[in-house]
């Protein structure tokens, strides 16, 4: 199972530190995602969503950890029970607010990924399949509000 | 950028045709996922969540094509506005509601995936970091009532 980047993120963040920890604390952070040439037919019709979900490779973190302690909390959690970066595969999934699109470039808002990242896939945001109320959220339920990313997962350079 | 299975996802379907189009059309089929042992320790405290994010290798599907008619449209629609998964890189994507968990067993429902496929991740389901109401659907708006797959993205066998 060998995966290719389809394109790259271009986000305002150069460091996991000061980084929004989800996109719904972007504040609108403003990005670009600039999708390979060779993929711009797949784009025809992106345009009528108004958030797209973004998987992309998490390239600059630290080694598979299966307990962490995240972000938002003081106690470590299962990995699994996590949106650790430090994952067997690091493959990170954000909504994103999509402002428009122009030939291979999409204008987007709520940025939470370091610059650079390698993108893997895009797939419209459908609150038809994706919104689910009322869902318990484990520990995040009585997390911290802590809103930005700081280095601990940042890989050793 | 390399992926390795890290567990296998168990469901009552065996090819596409008659499979659910996505979770929120399953019905509660039931499904389980078993993690390698290696990871059980990430496990801990996933049973918190009602929903989790399943990513999973889409195995058994045709080449990538750009251009598709999807499931739930007669017309033709850019591949990155579908949900199909004959991707550049094949990952699904499934939010799947859980049951319980045993060891490394995880009980589910709403699965709309091949019996079999390889499981990548697991990430907890958070409505305050995916739930976005009111979001704009483009062609899905618009869209046919379809709600199982049928054979169009099978691989040829």
């Amino acid at each position: 199972m060998q995966l290719k980047p389809i394109g790259i993120i271009h986000t305002p963040f150069k460091k996991p530190s000061g980084t929004p920890i989800q996109p719904s604390y972007a504040e609108g952070a403003p990005g670009t995602v600039e999708v390979n040439g060779d993929y711009t037919a797949g784009l025809q019709d992106v345009n009528g969503f108004d958030r797209i979900w973004l998987l992309y490779w998490f390239d600059r973190i630290c080694d598979t950890k299966l307990t962490v302690v995240p972000y938002k909390d003081d106690r470590a959690h299962g990995l699994f029970a996590t949106r650790a970066p430090c994952r067997p595969n690091p493959i990170g999934l954000s909504s994103v607010k999509l402002l428009g699109i122009e030939g291979n470039i999409l204008r987007v808002e709520d940025v939470d990924m370091l610059d650079g990242s390698p993108l893997l896939d895009i797939k419209p945001y459908v609150p038809d399949f994706d919104v689910y109320t009322d869902c318990r959220s484990g520990w995040l339920d009585y997390s911290n509000d802590m809103k930005k990313a700081d280095d601990r997962f940042r890989a050793i350079q």
